[in-house]
């Protein structure tokens, strides 16, 4: 993944391998408010103060809490912790639970920035499918028999419930309330990641895990990174307390406290909170919009044989190729058409999901997005046709839908149809508003 | 540490425990860049950039190239890694080189704080004694020795060769060149964290581990902490490229990368380097004359078989008391007096340092230096008195230069001689100039 990124930052690389928010419409008034904390008042003396208190600042807390309370899901200061970033709370978790050899629950596929730090600290992680639903409740009951019957009890499940990285897929309320169920009749512990459920693009919002165990078995994830700003690198995590205070000396020993600079920021975005729930929608409106390009983008240039989730939110969708294909090879071929994307395999522990390849939509513009996947589709297309030569198989069909490469397909924002070659590549502002 | 640091938190508290810098000094002209770097030019794209390189950015490596040229120290930009602080340098180099069970060698007394990286890790910690010219190189080859015996090769040695935290001393030349021969010669990996070298008070510099070595069995640990400001938590690392990579895996799943705020905020800061030159030659006043008055007053305080380090830079300085005494035992009635300390085991994996604490001049002002050592100095005599009592032994003596207690010592910067009431509890701007 690492060297996948470098290779991405070539300025003729179109990513769709990365997970970046697109940050280009943060509010000058807000940056202003910012420069105003770094001088004036009480900002600069907490900003200056050499170290804080490991748990974070309160008005950290308090914006956590505002956060947290727009899903639905109240939290009680003292279950709240500050990391650095949500990659440090995911590493804070294992580094707190897991002892080498422990059983991880958790999807399949997940995360790929969370199998470096179950791997770090050496768990035996358990991948389960999910389908349209979200994490199949049956094969997770299935499997903890199983394993009871070995006698090994699993330290957590790690879950992405709603619009989960890399699927795109969103966990039924059903299946939530099923697996609250599971996790209190079997004292097994959750850890809910939930750094994109405020970019909700349609449907209606589901209740947090957390908020329907009531902070008893289940610990959330938090993150600014997707509704402020990803740089700050401020998430954190709402646990029992108990597990919190065991997770507030790890993180001492990790990086003692998180930037008193950052946090200074939050404060001061959170000062306004209309300002910050306009962001918030202006964002939305921004990545709906690019999520629309990409779904239509995929249905003129994939042929047929192929397959995405429809991501009712967040950042990314998840496309299944035909079974001969491999993705880790088929990236080598795209990066010479300058395209990436994340290749099924990063999101397993096992091998799994060589045919797959998950694609982000939020931190690239409509027209790169379009372009991109014409790209990948004309290299899986040439790979299909090879494989046909090979195996006397008739070659890859167009869909119905099908029209030149090249073409853009009809999308909702659509003020630059036509510009393509005009826009320089990897901006980022396709939505002058 | 962590529930000590709590209670010292309480106002009337005069905590000698912490070490913080004391930052009332840092210029409006720097605060006024760094508010400039928020919102216009470069400053605010690099800022909202979603996730800077892992490594680091670049102009931060600049930053770091000039401050080790301060220690005559040349490091090239592919050893260099940007760290959340000083502390998750020392957890990466724990994470990406130990594995349970594997020796670490270690100063005795060590940084308290770098304890719970080493046994989060597992590591089999063994502590050499150090004199008044530090590490004692001879207990170290006799320790490599009977290791090599058993057939165990330690992973590193941890050392903080300069003002050492807790003791204060620092590693003398000769036995520099005598450490780095000893890594050539047994390929033994050396950790150097290296936090407060820039912050010498008197003395000639010495040259560091790393620039005796040439960076091949030295691996470097800094930190802007010290010399910027400790809320940035931003640190570094330099070793050798291939370790470096491995480290930079390591950060990549502990928190993606380190806030792009604060580097920015860094960067806004060495754009003018007179500017933080002159701030560190202020810090440095500032942290002299506090020395100075914690040197003169445990003279007037501590009785007779009490004995300190005298530093000649950094925060520290390091107390042994008869050993009669026990300062883990000392530190719960100093605290009903309103003082607090680290006690030495805190600085121990092995229950050594109970006679032993250590004592921080650097973030309180000269006024609270004097009377938290008085404070303590009372404890001791009453606890000594105690014992005397039981043992049927002479009461403790006040050293020849005794003076009635509360009395102020002579001092060089005493403008506020004789004002210890007028002046408000923990202020830190003692030194108007």
């Amino acid at each position: 993944m690492r060297d996948l990124m470098a290779i991405t930052e070539r300025p003729e690389v179109i990513s769709l391998a990365g997970g970046l928010p697109d940050v280009s419409g943060f509010p000058p008034q807000m940056l202003e408010r910012v420069a105003k904390a770094m001088t004036d008042g009480a900002g600069p003396r907490r900003a200056r103060r050499p170290y804080g208190p490991t748990e974070g600042m309160a008005k950290v807390h308090e914006a956590i809490q505002v956060v947290m309370a727009e899903e639905g899901t109240q939290v009680d200061l003292g279950e709240l912790l500050v990391t650095t970033g949500g990659q440090q709370a995911i590493d804070l978790v294992c580094k707190t639970l897991v002892d080498p050899g422990d059983v991880v629950l958790a999807e399949g596929p997940t995360y790929p920035g969370a199998i470096p730090s179950f791997t770090a600290y050496q768990a035996d992680v358990r991948q389960l499918e999910m389908d349209e639903h979200g994490l199949r409740i049956d094969l997770l009951e299935e499997t903890l028999d199983q394993l009871d019957e070995a006698g090994i009890r699993p330290k957590f499940l790690y879950t992405i419930p709603t619009f989960q990285n890399p699927a795109g897929v969103t966990m039924s309320l059903e299946r939530r309330k099923q697996l609250v169920k599971i996790a209190q009749e079997r004292e097994l512990l959750v850890v809910e990641d939930s750094p994109y459920s405020l970019l909700r693009y349609e449907g209606d919002p589901l209740p947090t895990l957390r908020s329907l165990d009531g902070g008893n078995y289940v610990i959330y994830l938090g993150t600014f990174s997707k509704i402020l700003a990803a740089g700050l690198r401020i998430g954190w995590i709402a646990a029992p307390r108990a597990i919190r205070q065991k997770m507030n000396i790890g993180k001492q020993g990790a990086d003692l406290c998180s930037p008193s600079t950052s946090q200074v920021v939050i404060e001061a975005c959170f000062q306004d909170l209309p300002l910050w729930r306009s962001y918030l929608e202006d964002v939305k409106g921004r990545y709906q919009g690019r999520r629309d390009v990409m779904l239509s983008s995929l249905a003129h240039a994939m042929p047929e044989g192929t397959s995405w989730t429809r991501p009712e939110g967040g950042l990314f969708l998840w496309v299944t190729l035909p079974e001969a294909l491999d993705t880790t090879d088929l990236l080598a071929r795209a990066l010479r058409s300058n395209v990436a994307f994340v290749p099924g395999r990063a999101a397993y522990t096992d091998g799994r999901g060589g045919h797959s390849m998950r694609v982000n939509f939020s931190g690239v513009n409509a027209d790169d997005i379009h372009e991109g996947v014409r790209r990948i589709g004309d290299v899986v297309f040439e790979q299909l046709e090879l494989y046909g030569d090979v195996m006397g198989e008739a070659p890859p069909k167009r869909r119905a839908t099908d029209r030149p490469t090249g073409a853009k397909p009809p999308v909702d924002d659509a003020p630059e149809q036509g510009a393509l070659v005009e826009f320089p590549r990897r901006r980022s502002a396709e939505r002058p508003a």
